[in-house]
């Protein structure tokens, strides 16, 4: 029987024997690429991370200790040594665990996690709310180095010593966001690491103060010690921050992370421990390209290979991708920008073509929008792709520093609607309701491949702030909406809608209600004519858009039938089985439309 | 004739003999004091930074060179130096200059100021658009310490050296932010200061290397400064990201601050040029108490006392901050959280009280949020109190961090709707449409101060994240909406506006239109029946609401007629001028009402 088998709680992972644990983090690697492989997932962050998921479940006391995951994706072995060992198959999965940490899961997740950044501020705030509680509970947050670089980090760091007397920061350290990290931070990191030889001056230096122990001896050797530390330049970041700094320590053996970790415990304040791991960890091809490996889907574990066959047709982001680099190709005005996306917005082939005008800034979408608006100031023509639900984070940044001015800022706005197995901290719903309110700002929604196109030439040319928005998934190269001018129904579809309005709208010609469909394609602005020319003669009009319905398309043109995601959280699953769940079919749109059609004729 | 008289642009500033320049920032002081005593506005802000605007005028060549004054509350001296001295006294009054800075003011404003810690960020564009561009201009972000400490900030200066060959980023250092500061940051600058020894001993070796450029020694004296640099504890953090340091200089000696900015000028990396200014300097109740006059109302030159006197009432804010002690006095769990706005959101006395209870965690509106939902999370009561323009920063923590796991943060949003003089940056419009979309949040807007405690303690006790917004100015003690069940027009107002709807139905009853007026509090959850029962006795619904129109609370209930805010920029003013200009009085909204119900009735 396999170790792992036996492990229910942390408990169980504290009576493993230590020569049994490398063992043990072989059968949580196995478990982990036995699940990933099947569903798909977060590989590389999730097999660097075993040693350190081992190592805190014994030198801390959860769910009575508190383990905050950044970001979350790189917790699969944390989640299969807190009582989820069972139920881990089933991973991102309709119905089965989440990808990322979840409260509702487990008490061994004390937060939400998905979005980068925020796991030491919420630490401070538990040690915080357990400093004036009285209680004695552990804190640890655990947050990667590219996570670390995000402005809501350093913030966190800025006030850690003011608002908590303990906490323990565990920095994965695997020298890698999504893609290569970026930024002076990192390079710092970089210097902190390449000198061990420090550590070891230190732990020599502090065992010859331990043991004299002496007035004058213990004042010299602080002395000495701090010379030394800065001799090295080594941590003063940190330290300048008020934090200890304990580290480089290597992340992968649970012996040096367990010491680490149990000295941490123990410190009177605030401290970082620096672990080194490696992204991709035991798992050859995950180890040479721990990029590609990041996020992946069903893959044979023998080969490496992806599972899915391509299906020939290209994503949106391919489409945006290359339509950009034509674009750029004419225009030396014209650059793009990421927030450590550059694969996943399809910005790769640009960032290869043209390097002086391509910008990864990482995690920071902030930052993003608002050096976005300085190019735009300075006569470049920016465009920002950014997943939706991360430009969550630069609303301000979108509403203040670009169309305040009406700076010609183009957001690329990838992932908009559902994004399936990454779930409620992913789906890009919001975007809509969020950006409507803006003063200023275009939004439209192509419907296909060549109308994306289109759209970014016309968001490009309209010489102001604009969103263009469009889904996770495969492009349709042509899609025309099935119009029906004279129809009593009217189905305004936006953007990717349009093919589930047509096929809505067949099924109620079939059932005898005749019923056209309009591509809404501008939210804003919306040309109201059209709309207003069809209520007068009585139309009932639908929207359909994939995104939240309260604040959306629909609200803000008063439509009789709302269609598209409700007021409620959104869990994880394939497209097909959420717009089941949620009534956002073909068929459930065109029983609602043909029963609401029906009671207005009958009134 | 006073120097300033003849100054109509930057070029006329560097004409000025170095002699008389105490003469002219003694004018500029007495210019700024003449306006801000009778119109109000940022005082010891600008005060102390009259010499960098000086030397910044002299030292560069604007509006070429291209100066971003972070939050831009402290450019008064600036604008009066770049071609705004005779319109200074229509500062932040109806139709005036803006009191922050503003490109449709002036070609030397290259950027809209207003939200704190955007500037290096923007700088940075400008200065990657410059170097693609390949033109000379040189690009200055003047940044105060407490902006220096907001995540933006700091994600722009982990990517400076990566983003841009040279940039000057001046650090004006009051060693306040609105209140005093936090954080650890704002403690390192402390030590930074205290050490004026290293820089005379940096100097020295500097003097000595340049003299003797020899191979060997040349890299012995860059040896021995590194040494030195770290033995002294100093400029780390800048160097750590890869910035060069001038500093800390007399940022109120003209002379000085010209020679650190022509170093800067000359440098080819990004630097950072760190002032130490006297917030408030030149007037003696400003530097007294800076904090006091951080931003003012009209005020009695000779004296320093206001020159409107209390109108008796208590303000929104104060009767939040006095509801809040007593709630935290019934509970130990109830605390009270700002971004440096303590005085602002009326938790001065709450702090006082309830010091262990009370988190100033400076101008970081991410970290408040994320930092709210660990206390949450972990058994406190949170209530974060923060203006509503600025809450467009947390809108991603909101949604993330806190409803998504349902955690029971309660936000205290304070300066709902139109802020006046502070104008377009500060105009609090958007929470409704941003946070509308949000599951699980609930949105109230009391009308009076009782309903202010009720609607707390109602969100307090609902276990949930929920937003209590209230606008800026006199809470009102008591207000009932004049309601008529029976009347065919009825008035929804939401908090606010309440008064004005029943001035509105007055109005409406004397035209001979009969009027009701509900009090619509809650946005979300929003309880439709009355509102369905209404229309479904065929009344003519309009919606009142101190806030967006699109995507705000007369879309989400579909009213037939729905004012509030237009998707405009809405400029400064007082409140009666901006309802004025906007058709948002009384007066406006009964005619547009009557004008409809006529036409109702006529079809």
């Amino acid at each position: 029987m396999a170790i792992l088998d036996s492990i229910d709680c942390p408990a169980d992972v504290r009576r493993v024997q230590a020569a049994d644990l490398p063992a043990l983090a072989q059968e949580v690697r196995e478990r982990i690429l036995a699940t990933v492989s099947k569903n798909g997932g977060h590989l590389a962050p999730s097999l660097g991370a075993v040693e350190i998921a081992i190592a805190l479940a014994r030198v801390f006391d959860p769910p009575k200790d508190k383990v905050v995951w950044d970001v979350g994706h790189q917790a699969y072995a944390w989640k299969l040594l807190t009582g989820r060992r069972e139920a881990f198959p089933t991973l991102r999965r309709h119905g089965g665990l989440s990808g990322f940490c979840n409260p509702a899961e487990s008490p061994c997740d004390p937060f939400v996690s998905g979005h980068a950044g925020v796991a030491i501020a919420a630490a401070e705030g538990m040690a915080a709310a357990r400093d004036r509680a009285g209680t004695d509970e552990h804190v640890v947050a655990v947050v990667g180095d590219a996570s670390m670089s995000n402005g809501i980090s350093f913030e966190a760091l800025n006030n850690c010593t003011t608002l908590t007397s303990k906490l323990v920061i565990v920095l994965n350290d695997n020298e890698m966001s999504i893609s290569r990290n970026v930024g002076a931070f990192s390079r710092y990191l970089g210097r902190l690491i390449s000198g061990f030889r420090y550590n070891r001056v230190k732990a020599a230096a502090e065992r010859a103060g331990h043991k004299l122990r002496l007035g004058f001896l213990s004042r010299f050797y602080h002395f000495v010690g701090r010379v030394l530390k800065s001799l090295l330049l080594k941590n003063t970041l940190f330290v300048n921050f008020g934090l200890r700094y304990i580290g480089p320590v290597d992340g992968n053996d649970i012996a040096a992370v367990e010491e680490a970790l149990a000295v941490a415990k123990e410190c009177a304040r605030p401290v970082v421990v620096h672990l080194v791991t490696v992204k991709g960890k035991g798992y050859g091809p995950a180890e040479r390209n721990p990029t590609a490996w990041h996020g992946v889907g069903p893959f044979d574990l023998a080969t490496g290979e992806p599972l899915r066959a391509p299906d020939g047709g290209k994503g949106w982001s391919e489409v945006f991708g290359d339509a950009l680099c034509e674009i750029a190709r004419e225009d030396p005005r014209v650059c793009a920008l990421t927030a450590a996306m550059k694969c996943g917005t399809g910005l790769k082939r640009f960032a290869a073509e043209f390097p002086d005008r391509f910008f990864d800034v990482g995690i920071c979408e902030e930052h993003l929008v608002a050096f976005a608006a300085g190019l735009a100031s300075n006569g470049m023509k920016p465009v920002v792709a950014v997943y939706s639900t991360f430009l969550q984070r630069s609303v301000d940044n979108i509403a203040h520093d670009v169309a305040l001015a009406g700076l010609p800022v183009v957001f690329a706005v990838d992932r908009a609607g559902i994004v399936g197995a990454d779930g409620k901290t992913h789906h890009g719903l919001y975007d809509i309701p969020m950006l409507k309110c803006v003063p200023g700002l275009r939004i439209v929604q192509p419907k296909d491949g060549p109308d994306l196109v289109a759209a970014l030439r016309e968001a490009m040319a309209s010489g102001g702030p604009a969103v263009v928005r469009y889904p996770r998934g495969r492009c349709p190269a042509s899609v025309e909406p099935l119009s029906d001018p004279s129809a009593k129904v009217q189905l305004w579809a936006l953007g990717d809608q349009v093919e589930k309005a047509n096929r809505a709208a067949e099924m109620l010609r079939a059932a005898g209600v005749p019923a056209g469909v309009v591509h809404a394609r501008s939210v804003k602005p919306f040309d109201a004519g059209l709309l207003a020319r069809q209520r007068a003669a009585g139309a009932l009009v639908a929207t359909l858009e994939n995104g939240a319905v309260s604040g959306g398309f629909g609200e803000s043109v008063g439509a009789d039938l709302r269609f598209g995601w409700p007021d409620s959280q959104i869990p994880h699953g394939t497209t097909a089985e959420l717009e089941g769940d949620f009534g956002f079919t073909a068929e459930a749109v065109a029983a609602a439309v043909k029963a609401a059609a029906e009671r207005k004729v009958a009134k």
